[in-house]
């Protein structure tokens, strides 16, 4: 193997534009009108993310789904779940699996073979490093003999960050800045494996919210590619993410802005007061709006 | 509502005894022999877990079932965990349900829904902190509207606690006070909600690998109910799982020690030489062992 599923995400995001579609399909995003029209909440889902995956072109660099939603939906949602991963890696685009997953020793094991083999298998997942590093191995082992990706959160975009990633440490530096030694550790053990790679198959997760330290985390981890949200929904700035998508590059995701993109456009007032929307129209929206927002990030990222 | 989850497990475990028999059952925990009499892997598991179960007796004041293992087998192996969560239930104890999930905003609701209502409904899960004390709120609401738990990830009893939890900090202390810190402020405000309780719904997972951090982390958190793996397999001690057991208390999981013990049990000597274990032959030595786990616990409780 000479190219791990992370350079694929890259070299898909250098030619199709960095957005990352967020498939967090909630059932409550999709109209009353098309939900009654399925037996149950999960099938809605299902058709409305392969309508997107069916119609998306080349406005997307990668999808991510984020299993939350699918969960929370119980077992007929996991179902959707996995045939929504399939259909993605069928539609020829990387596929990120957004899980956060993070144990210890037999149980990180068991996480890494229940997302990168059998019925839920992906690419590239995202992790939580919190219980340590000793956590990642069996992870970055899936990276080594199989090519699979890992995002580890290093910067999240929420408040709450403060009170653990930005914690300023006695011996100098934040928190976070173990989390990216890390990283740079793994990038550099790898870069000997795969040649051929322009990253590291283990990435960042990296929230775009303040432009400073987007600088900052961009320097200091050249060859590590990025997963970056807060995008959109959670206010962040393109000329923030175009920061972020420098050096190795990066991913940025949309998801809200797209899925909930029907409850804007401005074609769809009359259906929408009447309760008519239909399927193709709650499509059309989403595609619209991820052609826009991959236009709005290669605009910023020409102006830096 | 007057008693929350945790005071529920708290109560079970004063009656029943500390244990907390972990339900991580793998496929290959299991004789060969056994496995080949189901149709697949994940029937033999559930079959296992349901005979443990049914014959634990007053030997567990609780269970704890570890989903990575589950998710390891795919949509079959959930639809045998929501079934393995059910019957913990239905025989009356309390069920942890090992997930250590975390993530922001709407994401962490819904894995709160996913987990405290549905197909995977449970009565206390484990949350991982680490993107900070807003990604929590989602969990304890549940804690406050529908008496649900929860186990924060405090002090893991892995080596890697020290590339995080354990960081020293600039401003004093280590990372993981911050942790505790959250979790001392959230038992002050349900002690108001639940002034009948003796421990507060919001629990902490504390490891049992070094005397003196069991001490001081048994002071600190006077009011908190921990649950403490790393007994037995992971090399805790019996002493150290005591100490935590001092003030609000606490349940020492053990999942090996009890699921495997069928490879130890010199009455099964000559049985599994021959490949003729049977079900009840290893549900009878995983109950045994919890028999024994548990006297051992209570004499170490005794003799502080």
């Amino acid at each position: 193997m000479t190219k791990h599923n992370m350079q694929l995400l890259r070299e898909s995001c250098l030619k199709n534009g960095p957005l990352c579609v967020g498939l967090d399909t909630d059932p409550s995003y999709l109209p009353p009108e098309i939900l009654s029209e399925f037996k149950t909440p999960s099938e809605a889902v299902l058709a409305y993310n392969l309508g997107i995956i069916e119609n998306i072109r080349d406005f997307a660099g990668c999808f991510k789904i984020q299993i939350a939603y699918y969960e929370a939906m119980g077992l007929a949602g996991l179902n959707v779940y996995a045939q929504t991963v399939k259909a993605v890696k069928k539609a020829g685009f990387p596929v990120i699996s957004d899980i956060k997953r993070g144990d210890i020793a037999d149980t990180a094991k068991a996480y890494a073979r229940a997302h990168f083999s059998g019925d839920f298998e992906t690419d590239i997942i995202t992790v939580n490093p919190y219980m340590g590093f000793d956590t990642l191995e069996p992870f970055t082992d899936w990276c080594s003999k199989a090519g699979k990706g890992l995002f580890v959160l290093l910067c999240t975009s929420n408040p709450g960050r403060e009170n653990i990633e930005k914690q300023e440490l006695k011996q100098g530096g934040l928190l976070l800045d173990q989390v990216g030694a890390e990283l740079n550790r793994l990038e550099k053990q790898f870069s000997a494996l795969y040649p051929d790679c322009g990253c590291s198959p283990v990435g960042a997760v990296v929230g775009c919210t303040a432009e400073e330290d987007a600088k900052k985390l961009r320097e200091e981890y050249p060859n590590v590619f990025f997963l970056i949200p807060g995008y959109g929904a959670q206010g962040g700035q393109a000329r923030i993410a175009a920061t972020l998508l420098d050096k190795a590059g990066g991913t940025v995701n949309s998801s809200r802005g797209i899925l909930l993109a029907w409850k804007k456009e401005p074609a769809l007032e009359e259906k929408r007061s009447k309760s008519k929307l239909t399927m193709d129209d709650i499509v059309s929206a989403a595609v619209s709006a991820a052609e826009k927002t991959k236009q709005e990030l290669l605009a910023a990222k020409a102006a830096l």
